[in-house]
């Protein structure tokens, strides 16, 4: 057992402009889970309704999940409806239905303790801290703490969100988010903002784009997403992103050493092409079907595509 | 002689949330040729009012640019005024005052024929083609001819673009006009479509994301932008980001080898780094006091900023 998360597990009705999927599976915790599992084996801490399809659970198992802690609830899923505009980048939130989700009590077993890794997913951030105490007690605690957030909570409980960003090593957040927090817009100066609170590190998802890692130390890390034709759907990519970010440095933990800057930017690279296979398909239609080649394959393309020669005044090719 | 370039040369007026220049050196010529003259000897086409300032024109020739194509006109210097936003992303158009750029009848020496890079900035097209015809007359033609535009001529004069598009080899485009011109969505495949048309390459400017290169054959290469803590005026960028790209490129020329694709990419890169500098003032502030050797640090840091180790199975040192 090597990575705890805890979020959403929901059934989403998603439509593009170029499709649509209706009660898929998704949830923050569902994204994450299917691409972390590329890499290690994954506690999912949630809950799910009685309406909760068979066949999702399922899948889950498939994944070599371990669900003890996935609480079934009497009441309905968790449900997010969103239309995507013509260009993919902005959405609008047609309905949220938060079910069981609404009166959700994490509840993290102490063999969880354990666990090298803990995510604590989007999710009000007085669950993220009761997470984060749980996977705290006894001896062990868990090697690196992450966290995700959203907008919402930065505008509703802020002074709650930055007593859990004191306590993480790592911060997984949005551009907007970050500029949103500190209320500045330059963005290097809202991450220091953040990273004076506490945590190590500090990954920027900035969509297509790619990904920023800004450190405590000053270190600075720039990744460019795997570039794809069509995105049929960007749902999740966000968490997915967290998942092969997170999972790739739990695998590396497995090893026993101490992660090293390098570490960290590969996992940047792993977060971007998780999202990028999150954002090939509705729900977890494309990531569930990625091997570990796959990811080789997009890791050596992504090379290719981001290393350039360092001597530039003489045409060398040591690059 | 090596770089011939067309382009506006204005008096601009620029106000932002943090501070504000009046009638103060701008223009495409003008930031490209500052950029590129550190790598190269830059030839400018262009036109001037008869109160353009002497001290801007000494500015020019301290430059070491070729100003016998710059034509001095009874009336007014290009004008422009522009305010930008708290993010420093968007901005508004204040006035633009053309005088004596709206009669402007581009001339090129015959001596500039044996120019190796001709860029063609952002003016009508019809006079982005009759530059290029002129610098293709007689025996030399250039070994590099480049285009920039603006939303401007993609919505009024699409087909004579069109016209100059089929030929250039190499277009460089912000990542909106090149959507706007493709019609389409999905970056990937809008620049297929200029491709097509039959430019060996595309580079797309994403502000302060960085900057794509796409090929004809298939290529791709990603180069993030040069991080900068506060953004004093981004006026002028691209330009700069122009001259940086074919001064590096023009420089190489020189050395009589063809240009290969890593050339391209370490001239994305250099792009890169003088679209930053010309961030960091208003005007060409910060620009015209930019040595080799602030390049070659910012070069290096890049470097260390992208490049990611190719094995990350083991967590090989190879990168």
């Amino acid at each position: 057992m090597s990575i705890v998360v805890v979020g959403s597990v929901a059934l989403d009705s998603v439509y593009t402009p170029f499709g649509r999927a209706e009660d898929a599976l998704g949830g923050s915790a569902v994204y994450f889970t299917t691409a972390a599992s590329v890499y290690d084996r994954v506690n999912v801490v949630g809950v799910v309704g009685e309406d909760f399809p068979e066949d999702c659970l399922g899948f889950l198992r498939s994944r070599d999940a371990d669900l003890r802690s996935l609480q079934v609830a009497p009441g309905k899923t968790f449900r997010w409806g969103g239309r995507y505009a013509l260009d993919m980048n902005s959405r609008e939130t047609l309905f949220t239905e938060l079910g069981v989700f609404g009166e959700f009590q994490p509840s993290v077993p102490a063999e969880f303790g354990c666990s090298e890794v803990v995510f604590v997913g989007n999710i009000h951030p007085q669950l993220q801290l009761e997470v984060l105490q749980q996977t705290e007690d006894g001896d062990q605690t868990p090697r690196l703490r992450a966290l995700d957030t959203m907008n919402l909570w930065i505008e509703t409980t802020r002074d709650e969100l930055t007593e859990v960003l004191r306590r993480v090593d790592l911060v997984l957040l949005a551009e907007e988010e970050v500029r949103q927090y500190a209320g500045t817009p330059s963005l290097r100066v809202a991450a220091r903002q953040i990273l004076d609170l506490g945590p190590k590190r500090l990954a920027i998802k900035q969509g297509s784009y790619g990904a920023l890692l800004l450190g405590a130390d000053g270190g600075y890390f720039a990744a460019p997403s795997f570039p794809l034709d069509d995105v049929v759907d960007p749902t999740g990519a966000g968490d997915a992103f967290a998942g092969g970010f997170l999972g790739y440095l739990s695998g590396r933990l497995r090893s026993g050493e101490a992660l090293t800057e390098r570490d960290y930017q590969r996992a940047l690279v792993h977060g971007n092409i998780m999202g990028s296979f999150a954002c090939e398909d509705f729900s977890v239609g494309r990531l569930r079907t990625v091997t570990m080649e796959d990811v080789e394959d997009r890791y050596q393309k992504l090379v290719g595509f981001t290393h350039f020669d360092s001597d530039w005044r003489d045409g060398g090719e040591d690059g």
